[in-house]
């Protein structure tokens, strides 16, 4: 944007109305009162607002191609996802490209402007573990560029969203363990800007809530690295510990699979001495010893609305597709020989 | 290319000389002499010779990004060369975009038509498991487009290839079982159009061969599919026959861990009863139980050396930087438990 030059934002701030009105108040689109539109209109012309050539270019643009932003294409959760929009997408004429962010924000700034110059049609999004402010994507939604949020939602208004009930998923494997006899369970927490992370976490402490145990502080600890390695460090330390945690509720099957690890190292037997769940079932999980009980969330399926979403924006670009709305999906724990001590 | 209308390949077929030649001497680059080069111009006249717009956008487009088409960006393997990749790339001020074609043959053709549409800088391609026929990476290459090929190199004449010694590592890998006291091992064999399948066979009959261990064609199993399902299956009818294999060694680790899955479902204990080494040292590959024993290829160094290679292509159009040359890697035999009898 050229400095001087006014923009939505400046004319939704002075009329205190958000700024897809206002986009949309320029564009006549229906669902915008009348009195709305010429008070857009009006202020617009006084300010001198002219829609800048990113913007033009982006709503002129059809390369029938659409982007995926994610942090990490080898995640296993994330090419479920890639799969079920390639299947929606393939079958409506679109091709796909994928961006990885490696979860560095820098990065994923860079992706954006990579799709932007591009010209692709509209975006699918799942940010980085360091995004923390979203302007990058505002901008965007600003202009009304179709941009779909998937697994990570960003605390933004009127975006569309698709994720999982994260919560209940956490909170159904928690119970799970409290039902099979573990009492004394850890928590190994994912990287704290993500709202998933706290999700899982708080569905850990409802079941724990409702089973009357006491919270420990000590016993949720953050693994922002999210490697085996970094877990297994953790967990050896609390189970050689004088009060030993008896089981494992990990916000990940990697960090699950580290505590494990930790816990065979020190002589101890999975899942009688000590029981495991990890969370998004990943492709190893069941293949190593015991086999991982863990929280599979529907990838496919959030990939294929996503892109029904997405394309919905593209194609039809009424009012009602660019209305914000988050559809949860639901998830559902798979138990295997990590955490089944009583069957 | 308009039907009628006279391409690099009609000269080159008419003059009995490559079709980069051809593409070359058209530009006046040097190397090509200049009775050749006279002799393209006048041919390039006489058919009325005009270079085609698809080519013309390819060559002045700049957009600063380079594109990835790979088979599948879940495999660990392609994830690691991305990576090296991704590192050269932006440390040159280049983005990348990624592509994956599941191993289809159609995907593949619409990838690189999006890549075209995108006027993307330059193509880093792993082809499928379906692509036996070339054409439409022969039509970017006869326009001196910048594509290099990595881990799975084509028949075609002056390509820019990186690959590892897939012969050599298998060959490593089957000697250090037969080193371990193993002598009737089975090959699970990967996707019989790759190159790499036939190499690593080869590895595998050489090092018997040289230990005078007789070789069983039934032994050699094809596993299309390369699943853990699949490998378990062929393992299960082969371990439950009246001669029984020792070891197996697999052309990926999927595959390998399949078979250990088979033995282990038999009461067979491995690595004492029955050996197992994989190929390509997957994310899981060391954490199940017992850890598999693998061949590691140098993902991210052949992401570093491929994209270097491209950049060179793009940035700096020397004849050299065009010149048809394969880089091959060494691989490693990284022994863990599955092979481990004697230490």
């Amino acid at each position: 944007m050229k400095l001087g030059q006014a923009t939505i934002k400046d004319i939704a701030k002075a009329l205190n109305i958000s700024s897809s009105t206002v986009s949309r108040a320029l564009k006549d689109y229906p669902g915008i009162s009348k009195e709305t539109k010429e008070k857009v209109k009006e202020l617009a012309k006084e300010l001198n607002y002219r829609p800048n050539a990113v913007a033009l270019s982006l709503r002129k643009s059809k390369s029938s191609t659409i982007g995926v932003i994610i942090p990490e294409v080898v995640h296993f959760f994330f090419s479920t996802v890639i799969s079920g929009i390639e299947e929606v997408a393939y079958a409506n004429g679109y091709n796909v490209i994928l961006l990885q962010t490696n979860e560095s924000l820098e990065r994923e700034k860079a992706a954006v402007e990579t799709m932007i110059t591009n010209q692709i049609d509209g975006l699918l999004v799942s940010y980085s573990k360091e995004t923390t402010s979203f302007e990058h994507f505002q901008k965007l939604i600003d202009f009304n560029y179709p941009i779909v949020f998937f697994d990570r939602i960003p605390d933004l208004q009127n975006t569309i969203n698709v994720t999982v009930d994260d919560f209940s998923g956490a909170y159904s494997a928690v119970k799970h363990l409290i039902d099979q006899g573990y009492s004394k369970i850890v928590h190994l927490a994912g990287p704290k800007n993500l709202k998933i992370s706290k999700d899982r976490q708080d569905g850990y402490l409802k079941a724990l809530k409702e089973a009357n145990i006491s919270v420990r502080e000590d016993w949720i600890v953050p693994c922002p690295l999210g490697t085996s390695e970094e877990s297994e460090t953790f967990s050896l330390q609390l189970l050689k510990g004088k009060d030993r945690p008896d089981a494992v509720f990990a916000s990940n099957d990697i960090a699950a699979a580290g505590a494990i690890k930790a816990a065979k190292s020190l002589g101890l037997s999975v899942p009688e001495d000590f029981g495991a769940v990890g969370f998004s079932n990943w492709q190893f999980s069941s293949m190593i010893d015991p086999p991982l009980s863990t929280v599979s969330q529907p990838g496919f399926k959030i990939g294929e609305i996503a892109a029904g979403l997405l394309l919905d924006m593209i194609d039809n670009e009424s009012e009602e597709a660019f209305q914000g709305k988050t559809e949860v999906l639901e998830t559902r724990v798979i138990v295997r020989g990590s955490s089944l001590r009583k069957s």
